[in-house]
């Protein structure tokens, strides 16, 4: 009963395969690898942009913190919002990327709104040099609390951002679990809505280590080419991160994992929704749960070997009603027998 | 015919085991995972340093520059060999990862010199906070250029950068090709040799993408987690690095694929050494050959197929007679058929 | 009628003659000259502190990126207000010179207070590598909003920082008239209070451009000297800012200079405080009022000469009774005269 | 005797006066003063360039690091001299600014050569990603051994770095004592002569501290700016910049002091030249000298108090006829019979 992280899970065997099949004779490194033309090809189709820049790297962190380098000036700051990962989970990242630039938070909320962003533009009054510049505002989809942005918002936050003639960044950490969730298409979802680079991640999602970075402006790619290499990202036998992606996106394996993962954050939520004592932080949208559950119930499910982060409290003693916040992650790979395993022990 | 590189062969078929074997139910990420305390024991144990630090990441670039990162202050700078990976190959990494600081040159030759190394150091007068101030030597074992330092050749250098105070670190990118040339353990080439910090390749050697950071001093190790996570180097699914190099350890392949790649450089080496016109810039001492060939050879093998650098010149036209500078890299995965084949079609 | 800023008026004329008489033959460099001597005594003296380590810089907010510089590490994040100059003024100096460090803002309001720095540090929760680190706590005195701590509130501010080992900083630009408003010595201000490292401001109170850093524990000198020489912020003719600093702490010109700035702002504020239709938004507590004032009255002013920010709004139209905040600076060169010239054209 | 430096000299009276009376009334901070006005119109004339941007700074290293970060991504390497300033003298300050680009250098003497600056280039083969990218060429001129390069030279340099695309900057820090001796324009001396940017020096020629950054393509401006605000070296007092650099321009303050001390350098020169046991290391072009002199010579010279660099060798004990090498620097303030009193001295 591992509900801890969507990366605590296996790959799915389709990337294992992939890998072997990789694993074939010689093969150029550092990109120039065969199967990288596959991947650049697919994902220019599936984003319906074939002009499209296409990058890989190997961990989230990179994939943000490289695309956001690329569109941000040192003495710039990024819009994101208070939860975003890039402010709270990259131990300063991105600040090391730009070279020192700032992270404001738009809002107080987990899913930054177009009048959040705006005040958090406007606040940024530059006064000439004095303040810090506007930079790029950077969205989270899926947030950081299970929350999906709608095309609506979506479309709404980037009107902002280009009425202050600033770039926008989608962290797609787990893209196809928005997207699954939306029931709309990559390019809907990304720069129909106004979104200039996507980190699309794989990682949470199936792969062992790969995420893309796309930009919809061709004109980023030498750049970010260079900060790749020059951040020690640039893998020599570049055809295994290749073939990850390669596999991740053929056969809908993507879109497979995550309607998997978010059906089943929904089983879970279904069963959990009316016990007494639970409450949801937020509505599950995708594949995380944040919820309250009391402390008795916590202490049933540990007892029985669930992991899954406590966020607050002391889960061994004290009131067995009291509510303890938790968070529940499902991955592609929890089974149905699992969540109603949890489930049952939730009811004790 | 493929002699560009040592990351251009296949993986051990054992590290893709290792990987299925590791893809096996839910793990902690981010370093937690439990291969990742069998790697630490393994390697401390071959070290024969039970307290070493030990952390993964992906690729060389980034073990040296987190490296000598962690080693070196923004305002100091970097002895190396004018060769080099950290200076020639590296895009300005160990530039970013220390916040600006140098590098510089000792010698004019491939090998670094006790000598050259004194004479950088003295060269780098200091004079109160005016100049760069001196940082840490770092030393490639094997070099860019195929040779071999002699432990006597490493404890003289380290004994200059001790005499001045001088934390060194090894480039080891090949580690397990030199430790092959040398015969020796992996101590005496290392910390019985002076050595405060070792990048200790898996890549180059038939892993898909993973080196080991081995500080023998602990006290670095905190600083280089954070230095890691900050340059987005750190795994989530960090199994996937666990198990390559627990795999790459174990049943002594690191030091079998070693030995293959070195008899396969010397057969090689043996079978053009005495063609006309065929001269070597370096004696092959590990996997790696700089030699001049006559445009003519070079004409022959690149219409049979072989893959491998052209240093200088145009190939396809000119005196045939004129010879050309190459180099020939070994992996572990070459066989003596394709070097049999390479050398006869050398001879014409 | 000049209210715009304290960095608006001319020097004293003794800074001048400092100058004059400094440039009397020739003088070692780089902060080897005799009148630094005669400054690092008179600091160490009037701070009760004959061991700390003492800087010169030319700017305001160079001496703040460089002391916190030389506390932060790059993967921490430096706590302070959400007005504070090194957020707001900057253009992201601080996180430049720390290489990419984070500022977390404690709390709503211009003054930190212990609650809300301890709220903002528990809020920096730092999971392992994952989060921010937390780093050193900057406290400006006298505040952006012209708001001063006093010793029990430095005390409090201190004591947090203190149980959770954070070193502090005082942003002290305007450190002479929170001294002079308190009524306390140096001292108690800074080390007594529990504070590690002060800005200690001379630009702003009558010199041309000179500002010390001053650590209390001297083992941060070597570091703070090596990051002024690389920050280009080391002067050939030092002489000349250690010229201005002597006259500024000779004959207690620095003190006298705040006690003049505060009791001009004060006589601004009594002769503003009754009037229809004005209101502080903060008790001017040293030389900078927060107001608003009727638009009416702030067209007279500006009819009549008056050179000060309004922060918000059209002054030019609109209803003659609605409020527009404003800011009026007060610096020591500003006379009585000229003082109630404003608030009799105010009065109108 | 004072020959240590042109740093160690007073300013000029004219530079004192002109802060006098910069120091009358209020003035808008951080170059919105009237006097910055002045200057740019100045130096646009004497420029001959009605389009230059032109910003102040207070110190060398300022001015050549922000110059040359403006011009110069991170991921490059900027080519200059062995023995440039930027080099070897200013602790890192170039990669700080620029975030880590290197310095590549060209040739291996004091003065670059269009070969060895070719040959450098051509040595950064980028190699794609791999390599450093070829940034700006930077010529220092007047060089740090007192060589001035003809304006056949400077054309012949910056030919070489337009075939290659690449920008030019002038470390003019000694840039009147240049013209002095070439007797050109400065126009001629710079983008007549191919150079994009031009860290035009006061401080060491009769100012306090002070230096124009000149940028002949107004487009790097606002970059500029930025980078200066961010670096702290934009003063909110602006106008003792501006001031002292109105005066320095004025009445050709600034070719009379470069004039006197370069002939004051050649009546030195003059009177050592022809004395036994002296040579000349480099002949003197500017106002600078090294030289070897017998160590009995330096010893009556110290025993008389002059104070100048022995570059090397213990100057109390050995050979009294061994030569030891020295620096002799002559600022505008020099006097003949200083002069020829270093000159009897050294004669015995």
């Amino acid at each position: 009963m591992f509900f801890a992280s969507d990366n605590g899970g296996p790959a799915n065997p389709e990337i294992l395969a992939a890998l072997t099949r990789a694993n074939e004779g010689y093969a150029m490194g550092y990109g120039a690898d065969a199967i990288m033309d596959e991947v650049r090809a697919q994902l220019r189709e599936i984003f319906e942009a074939p002009l499209a820049s296409i990058h890989l790297v190997a961990t989230g962190t990179t994939a943000n913190s490289l695309a956001l380098a690329t569109l941000t000036n040192p003495w710039e700051t990024i819009f994101c919002s208070p939860t975003a990962h890039i402010h709270e989970d990259e131990c300063n990242a991105p600040e090391f990327y730009t070279g020192g630039a700032k992270l404001t938070l738009a809002g107080t909320e987990d899913k930054m709104t177009p009048d959040a962003l705006r005040a958090a533009i406007e606040g940024e009054e530059t006064r000439g040099v004095h303040g810090p510049q506007r930079g790029p505002v950077s969205i989270t989809q899926v947030t950081e609390r299970g929350q999906v942005h709608s095309l609506e918002e979506l479309n709404a936050l980037t009107a902002v951002a280009r009425e202050y003639g600033l770039n926008t960044h989608l962290d797609g950490a787990r893209f196809a679990n928005a997207l699954a969730a939306l029931g709309c298409t990559p390019a809907e979802m990304t720069w129909k809505a106004g979104i200039d680079a996507v980190s699309f991640g794989g990682t949470k999602n199936g792969c062992m280590g790969v995420e893309a970075v796309i930009f919809f402006d061709p004109a980023h790619a030498w750049e970010f080419e260079l900060r790749r290499k020059r951040g020690g990202h640039l893998f020599s036998k570049h055809r295994y991160l290749s073939a990850q992606m390669q596999a991740y996106l053929a056969d809908d394996l993507w879109t497979r994992n995550a309607t998997s993962a978010n059906a089943a954050c929904a089983r879970l939520a279904a069963g959990l929704r009316d016990l007494p004592g639970v409450s949801f932080d937020f509505e599950p949208q995708a594949n995380i749960i944040f919820l309250h559950m009391p402390r008795a119930t916590h202490q049933r499910l540990q007892a029985a070997g669930a992991v899954y982060y406590i966020m607050a409290g002391d889960v061994t003693s004290g009131d067995p009603d009291e509510p303890l916040p938790a968070r529940l992650v499902c991955d592609w790979s929890v089974t149905d027998a699992t969540i109603d395993r949890f489930i049952e022990t939730a009811i004790g």
